[in-house]
């Protein structure tokens, strides 16, 4: 397996993504961004990555902030995320150099990509999903799902699964109600998954070192969203 | 593969069952219940004991109303299945009986056993859950999730795999919402899939003649559900 490290741009920023793939393999192959959390592209992230690259999808890891830039501190975090994410241009902005970055790839098959992400992340993919982007699907784990700027009727284009924790202070259930009935109205074709007594942060190990009672690893349902992942992309993929 | 009918009972009344198993594999297998909608054991849920003993499960297709009776009027039907739910004694009785019978079977591993139930039959096995079955997990496939008696915290045994159309009019988002705030109070392992413009049924191909808006298959949530319920199974039966 081959993994480096690209740049690509989002207008004047400079954004260092992770890609792997397997070099043994020959063709174009299906491509799959993954956008990562608030704190920026890091180990879980770019591990995941890999994974996707044994399965012989092409990875990429974009870069939200800019120079692969990792942050530690929480409110920090949500302060950099949120300085995004409430500008929807901004947001969807980002999301697309790292989709035409991934799509030009000379491995990538163009027309079959994909996009994952964890919380900011989700909230990115989300944002792709609501600006047309073509894209087969998206998987959202623990990912925000409110938006300044609703999807319209007609021009989603992506399948849309969502998998949220239960009881994730930051996704809580009227707002998880209120995605699914935005994206009933745009038309679209979405799965909303969700998992009793599970927080924020579920896919990531390293989620307890934040020090937030509403952010917490969980290895079931850590496996259970791959795992449903992995069946989305066997159908989307076809 | 062999199926048969096999009698139980339930107090004075007779139950009809559809058994399916591989008889070309030896020692004790999972067992699998099959709880069907408000019609009765009819020609969809005995075909998914086929296909389930296929897959190595001892599969048992449970009668709701005695002598395999089935009914083709939907008034009817969900007046037959309302005398039967609106009673959690009754309900718990008829459930408890089918799943005595496939635990008693020769061929059945009693410590590995699991109802799936549509409609219906999704409310049974979850009242199943809420007597404190000794059941490694249910699947309710666009069931009914209220219930007389909530769940109480401490009793509840099964791992619980909830999939319903967003829009099923026999399954609202609040009875959904409240479903999930029951089973988290008796601190089970739930999980809710809820699937985008799919309605009641979803898994009956011959949802359509019934003749109500309501009630409609859908294939893609039909395909969608059964990888989620054999996922799952995979998990509870390790």
């Amino acid at each position: 397996m081959k993994t480096e490290t690209i740049e690509y741009k989002d207008g004047n920023v400079t954004l260092r993504g992770y890609l792997a793939y397997d070099d043994q393999r020959t063709g174009k192959r299906p491509g799959v961004l993954l956008m990562p959390e608030a704190f920026g592209l890091g180990a879980n992230v770019k591990s995941r990555a890999e994974q996707l690259a044994r399965l012989g999808y092409v990875a990429l890891g974009g870069d939200p902030y800019g120079n692969g830039e990792e942050l530690s501190d929480l409110p920090e975090a949500i302060k950099r995320a949120t300085a995004i994410l409430s500008d929807a241009g901004t947001a969807r902005g980002r999301i697309r150099a790292a989709l035409d970055k991934l799509s030009s790839l000379p491995q990538t098959d163009s027309a079959r990509i994909a996009a994952i992400g964890y919380c900011m992340g989700g909230a990115l993919s989300l944002e792709a999903v609501r600006d047309g982007a073509p894209l087969r699907g998206i998987v959202s784990f623990h990912g925000v799902l409110q938006t300044g700027i609703p999807a319209q009727a007609g021009k989603v284009k992506a399948k849309i699964l969502v998998i949220t924790g239960a009881d994730d202070p930051f996704v809580p259930v009227a707002q998880v109600n209120a995605f699914a009935d935005e994206m009933t109205k745009a038309g679209a074709d979405w799965q909303i998954i969700s998992y009793a007594g599970v927080k924020h942060s579920f896919t990531n190990p390293e989620a307890g070192s934040v020090g937030n009672p509403g952010i917490e690893y969980n290895k079931s349902a850590d496996e259970r969203s791959w795992k449903a992942m992995r069946n989305f992309f066997d159908e989307i993929f076809v």
